[in-house]
């Protein structure tokens, strides 16, 4: 589903909501010009050859408001959001460029405490900064602070997944509760009543990814981490990739109570809400068991649960109900939540 | 010279301007929490163990101003500053990735004359685009686009430039005029009467500098590009570095005529004037003869000279003026030029 052309004359922020714009604008302009087989695979982080192996590339900036929110800051989602990137590509994360963009007068108070964060994040996740940049713009002309970060990891010899793995039969993982970095962040930023009861899931998955794939080899069909746009997204995405239909089932699918309440109450649907410590995996169906008893093996795959299968389709997204209804999930149309990451 | 605090409470324009302020923060916080063997080089690009070579990856991010500059654009200008900072670190680019950060609001038009000139310059320099990012702010959160590369390159087997490899006698070749980007961007930002004569430099090093390494080999000890902060800046971060001063003539440092007059009229020191197609070389005294003849073959190094030597010492730049007298140059202090590169 290439686009070929930009219909807009201006950026919309649903440009950057990770939806059907941002799915444009990447197609339609960035690839149009900038394509090439690697980059035209749009996988979350990019193999590039290297000696024996294969090496992976992934880049990410992070613009998140407000800066400091329950769960995190956006030095440790800067760290984890890229990691993560690299983790679902089956890539052991080593190394990290970071670059800031800091605003005239931004706190230096503030600054050290994202760096200590980064900082500690790094060390827990066993990856090293190698290369930064910073750069101070004028008040105004930059919301307090950005940061980019590029991860480079290794991709070990055998190891293969990807769109082209996925067969009709596949079961669909998740390693836990759905929506909960996306409501923390919305409650923390409009000050709502219940923002001290939901805490962003913002979290390094090299750990827990990495054992899925030493402990299940080819079984592991493919991982996406679940962030912008949310389960739903991610969904479609693979489904009009791979060129298969995906089947979810409502129930199934894990959402905390206080982000199932407050969701309710703002008309906002928890599966187009961003994660940060949230996995998609596809397994081989005979694996499937295995696969849940690992993850929730894990701390961080404590709630994983088996929510859904692939069949063969042309790129449809079903969810069955809880009602025995059954909803067609579409990419994210609008913006529902900018600078959510 | 490691900073072990940061004396600010707030970040200053300061701290971005490539002086004594961003070593401050990069020392006194960057390094105290994120420091690693690889970071703690503060090289150009970080040299990573790869199968049988080294891998270089290095950073950066554009928040020109304006975006669209006499000579260039900030989608070049983002490729090429990258491109030239794994140049001179001996590297060969392969691979790029893209971030963009871009003003709710901001025109398509405009976002395609970047990745157009963007995709021109990458063709050019044989770099491939390999991985990308675009996150969208709401308006007046972002003063319309920044933009985000990492870079990937290869140091081939037996290259080895660096600060241990200065000695007293060696030669410092520039491959031609300064301050040209610096003044470029001065002059299209204020309006300045003089814009239409003077033209950024902007431009992709990584051939010039192959050129050379192939050419002399071990003959080359150390190679800088001259972005931030100048000429001047640059000079004294080698002599501290290395541990040698560095004596400079005033009279054999190319500036253009419209950069040199304009200067005077400013106040402004060229020598302290971003480039953004130049670079320092430091070459062995017997070569440096057919070092200057290499650089002027190339089409970026008509106007290169020999400028200067190395001498023992202990980190003191000196610059041997026109009229005979020496003078001290430092880092720059303050802020003359926010938002340069």
């Amino acid at each position: 589903m290439l686009v070929n052309k930009v219909e807009q004359d201006v950026i919309l922020l649903a440009h950057g909501d990770g939806g059907r714009l941002t799915h444009e604008l990447v197609t339609g302009l960035f690839l149009r010009y900038l394509g090439n087989r690697v980059l035209g695979e749009l996988t979350d982080a990019a193999a590039l050859p290297v000696g024996e192996g294969r090496m992976a590339v992934t880049t990410d900036s992070f613009v998140i408001d407000p800066p400091f929110f329950p769960g995190g800051d956006i030095g440790k989602l800067a760290v984890c959001g890229t990691i993560n990137d690299l983790a679902v590509s089956g890539a052991e994360p080593h190394y990290l460029t970071v670059a800031f963009l800091i605003e005239e007068g931004f706190s230096l108070a503030d600054l050290e405490r994202v760096v200590a964060s980064m900082a500690e994040t790094c060390r827990e996740a066993g990856i090293q900064v190698v290369a930064g940049d910073t750069k101070v713009v004028g008040r105004g002309h930059l919301d307090k602070i950005f940061i980019n970060t590029t991860g480079v990891g290794v991709i070990a010899p055998g190891t293969d997944l990807g769109y082209h793995r996925l067969a009709p039969g596949d079961l669909i993982l998740v390693n836990g509760n759905m929506g909960d970095h996306g409501m923390a962040v919305l409650a923390a930023r409009e000050g709502f009543g219940f923002a001290d009861q939901v805490v962003s899931d913002c979290a390094a998955l090299n750990r827990i990814t990495g054992h899925l794939l030493a402990e299940l080899g080819p079984g592991v069909r493919l991982m996406r981490d679940l962030t912008r746009g949310g389960l739903a997204t991610a969904a479609k995405e693979i489904a009009v990739t791979a060129g298969v239909d995906i089947w979810l089932s409502e129930s199934a699918i894990p959402v905390g109570p206080v982000v199932r309440g407050a969701a309710e109450m703002l008309g906002v649907d928890p599966l187009y809400l961003a994660n940060e410590g949230k996995f998609l995996t596809v397994i081989a169906p005979e694996k499937a068991d295995q696969a849940l008893a690992l993850l929730r093996d894990h701390e961080l795959g404590r709630e994983a649960r088996i929510i859904g299968e692939v069949r063969s389709g042309e790129g449809n997204v079903y969810l069955k109900t809880a009602l025995g209804g059954t909803k067609y999930l579409d990419l994210l149309a609008g913006a529902p939540l900018p600078r959510i990451c």
